[in-house]
């Protein structure tokens, strides 16, 4: 039998309440096995932008991370979010280490190449280095990752939270039986968007296929559902899609898919 | 025969000037044996801090850290500066691993005690956690530390580079044969500061006292001096003074100093 890996991610909501973000940092404290957390970055982010007289730089409505974004990101992300995390979690007795995909090599990526769009400093993934990972995991580390990667030759790219959290999963299912959970605001993925109490319990690849269809999944949702059957499609066993309180033992009522 | 270890610390001028950073890093993934690279944070904090309209407190002409300029400290120190050398580094094919003194729980410190002036978020080192910093050396990463520790409980502190290399040597020169160079802008320590080639090339207990009471150490230099024999006096083997060129397989003339 091979040994448990839950990873985590925390999106940006959970981050800006300290309430929220105390109560998710707990549970996570409190769960068994080998663990990773992924976090975002939150308004906080532009807000120090902003403070900076950097403006929030866009194309054909897509947003763009020029030089002074990705200083921002790099501070932000990787500084004063990722340190703050870590220290709470020690202070909980999680022996956290607080790494981007630059640390020990984690998350290898290239520039996103330019099509429409030059995203400009955001890199797609192309490797997990998961030796270095089950090193730090099984010496008992728990790391904690920001949203930034790295091409291995000095550039550091900023990439989606939820799109790490899934390559993470990927790249270390063949080493751990490998369940990835998404956390957000809301309790799941909800067959009713102005119901917030019609969570989908199960999706598998047939639901999946008939939301799609129906279009049910809504903006913010699409990507995060690719993420989720890419993920399971490359042997990742299980994905939750809820709020916190699926952190619990007794889990609260989430989305959990399966192929 | 215990394993090697070099502790360096890179000073805020070296960070400031990216030829130079680029330099004695080139210079310190060639360096063979277990490796800690600590560096300061340069201007840019002052810089980003200016920027951010957050003033530097002074009292009784002390600078102190207040909950902003920790917050720029952690940004900084923690995010930019570090995640840029770790990428660079990992460029340079060392497995660094970007650090605080939360960062598996290395650095443990408590608020530094409020005699004439309050100086904030200021910590000053309890113990350091080798046990933690040794399964990483020996996995075969590279700690890259910033200036920043942690009392347990959740807190983040602004601690001197200077202080936290020495505290690192002390704290793992039990388990490896533990050797502290302190990389600055000047050859070594001068006899006449007005002649930048008067480099002293031996300093012992006997010399430091001599020239201490000479005067002839001045305002930077003493707390620095300190830091050397606090280590010495603490099994670490030597103690090393100089410019970057001090790395170099074949050192240039700089000051070493022994017991």
């Amino acid at each position: 039998m091979r040994e448990q890996l839950s990873i985590i991610k925390i999106g940006g909501n959970l981050i800006e309440d300290a309430q929220q973000l105390s109560e998710v940092l707990q549970l996570f404290s409190k769960k068994e096995g080998h663990k990773i957390l992924v976090h975002g970055g939150g308004k906080k982010a532009t807000e120090i932008g902003n403070r900076l007289g950097i403006e929030a730089k866009m194309t054909n409505g897509r947003r763009i991370t020029d030089a002074a974004s990705l200083e921002v990101a790099i501070m932000v992300y990787g500084g004063l979010v990722n340190k703050s995390i870590v220290a709470k979690l020690q202070s909980l007795g999680t022996n956290a280490l607080g790494m981007s995909g630059a640390d020990g090599n984690a998350i290898q990526a290239h520039k996103r190449p330019v099509k429409d769009v030059d995203f400009g400093f955001v890199g797609d993934v192309d490797s997990i280095q998961s030796g270095n990972l089950s090193k730090l995991l099984d010496a008992g580390f728990t790391p904690i990752f920001c949203a930034l990667t790295h091409d291995a030759k000095g550039q550091l790219f900023n990439t989606n939270a939820d799109t790490i959290a899934a390559e993470l999963a990927v790249g270390l299912a063949n080493l751990y039986e490998t369940s990835l959970f998404y956390c957000f605001e809301k309790k799941g993925v909800l067959e009713d968007m102005t119901n917030e109490d019609s969570v989908i319990e199960h999706i598998n690849t047939q639901k999946y296929q008939a939301l799609l269809q129906a279009g049910s999944i809504a903006d913010g949702m699409l990507p995060k559902m690719h993420n989720c059957f890419y993920a399971l499609q490359n042997q990742v066993q299980k994905v939750h899609i809820g709020n916190t309180s699926m952190l619990n033992q007794n889990p609260s009522t989430h989305t959990t898919l399966t192929l």
